[in-house]
């Protein structure tokens, strides 16, 4: 069914299949943060992460969010619908962390009265940079009527993850989100996990995510699988 | 009339008067660009865009927009209604050029179907970082409804601007605005000069503005000189 590799991205591998409307999304244990200068490979971070989106599309498609998600095929590999990706990062804020404090005024650990949403442009070559609606148009990244959807499914989202995560322990001061186009529609593709998102223990504050190998704060195995542990507890049964 | 100097900023130095509803701003030959790093002087520099940012408020007064402008009190000094200056660069773009076009893929001199609207915190330490509604509110600086005021008195300022400008043979790529509030009010204030906005001459589209500065493009003094007889032709009778 796996047919010839499409791309491979920072942290997937995406292979054809028989089917032009699905592709497999492999999920590598390779990591890399800050627009690809920092490199890392980590043994089972393609299981954990692979395992926790899928489990987080499943509760949000069981929510009413349209996703790509289709089946697992392996431990690493998601059977996922094929979009045209919007090349905008669509960024969820709930409590102030990384780089928006450098960037402003902003101290760490600040609990935003409501989320900030940021879209950035989806390019390694321009670095991310900011977007606001004008530019979005004007690049031809996406319609504004497709901003205005964008903006309210990352919202409906976040008012689906906080829950979910608080519940398992977990804080989400920010995650990223992909979407795609498919047959007039927007739908949530990409990965969710704990290299798109940070994810704070409830307890003690620390990070449970790519902060850990960002900036060498411990032990990355040990943050993952405790991630995976509350979200996919099954999986180490 | 004069007293105490209340600040000192890159261009311009601001005094207090006797009224404490209004202000001097003197304008002054130094010439600073990517944020502080360049420094020059210029002699008839504050001369010239005084005269022009008087002339173009003048314009704008007349067409309803409500200006900080309240009338000269030399070549260099206008007395101002004192504002509480809103902490928003807001940058109109009808022509891609600058710094837009090195931060996406945008090629200099594309024009805009429509105008390209940007707010940058108005902030030296943090080098004046692009904003968004949430994150321009989450600071701070601004509230929904102003910043929604902001951008309908912006594009109605460029909608004035451009065919003012044109008739005197001169383009707008883009500009910068300040406002402040006074009264539960927002009124445009700081200058409208060869400083803060882009302006290219129709024929040869060549830069009349601090781009000849910034980029070691020619003559700067003959550049302002040049707008200055366009704008305000009177003074050189
Ligand atoms: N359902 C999908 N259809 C098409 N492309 C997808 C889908 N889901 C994710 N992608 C894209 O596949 C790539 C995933 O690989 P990744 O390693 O995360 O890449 P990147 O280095 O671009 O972040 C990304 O470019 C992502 O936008
Ligand atoms: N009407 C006004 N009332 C109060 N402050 C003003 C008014 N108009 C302009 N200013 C402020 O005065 C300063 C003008 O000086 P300038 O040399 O342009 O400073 P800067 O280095 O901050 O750009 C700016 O900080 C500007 O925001
Ligand atoms: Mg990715
Ligand atoms: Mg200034």
């Amino acid at each position: 069914m796996k047919r010839e590799q499409l791309y491979s991205g920072k942290a997937k591998t995406i292979y054809a299949t028989d089917n032009p409307d699905t592709l497999i999304a492999e999920f590598r244990n390779s990591l890399t943060a800050f627009n690809g200068e920092k490199k890392g490979e980590m043994e089972k971070k393609g299981y954990y992460n692979a395992q926790i989106s899928k489990k987080v599309f499943e509760m949000l498609g069981g929510s009413g969010i349209n996703t790509h998600f289709v089946s697992m095929l392996s431990n690493i590999e998601m059977l996922v619908k094929k979009v045209e990706i919007i090349k905008i990062e669509v960024i969820v804020r709930n409590i102030a962390a990384g780089s928006i404090t450098k960037k402003y005024p902003m101290k760490e650990g600040t609990i935003f009265k409501s989320p900030v949403l940021v879209f950035d442009f989806k390019s390694d070559d321009y670095g991310d940079p900011m977007l606001n609606d004008d530019i979005a148009v004007a690049l031809g990244v996406a319609t504004r009527e497709e901003l205005a959807a964008l903006r309210k499914l990352a919202l409906r989202i976040n008012e689906l993850l906080v829950p979910y995560l608080d519940e398992k322990g977990i804080l989400l001061p920010d995650f990223k989100l992909e979407f795609g186009r498919r047959d007039g529609e927007i739908i949530l593709a990409d990965e969710i996990s704990c290299d798109t998102c940070r994810f704070w223990d409830k307890k003690t504050g620390q990070s449970m995510d790519k902060d850990v190998f960002r900036f060498d704060k411990g032990d990355i195995s040990k943050a993952y699988e405790e991630v995976a542990r509350r979200i996919v507890p099954e999986i180490f049964e």
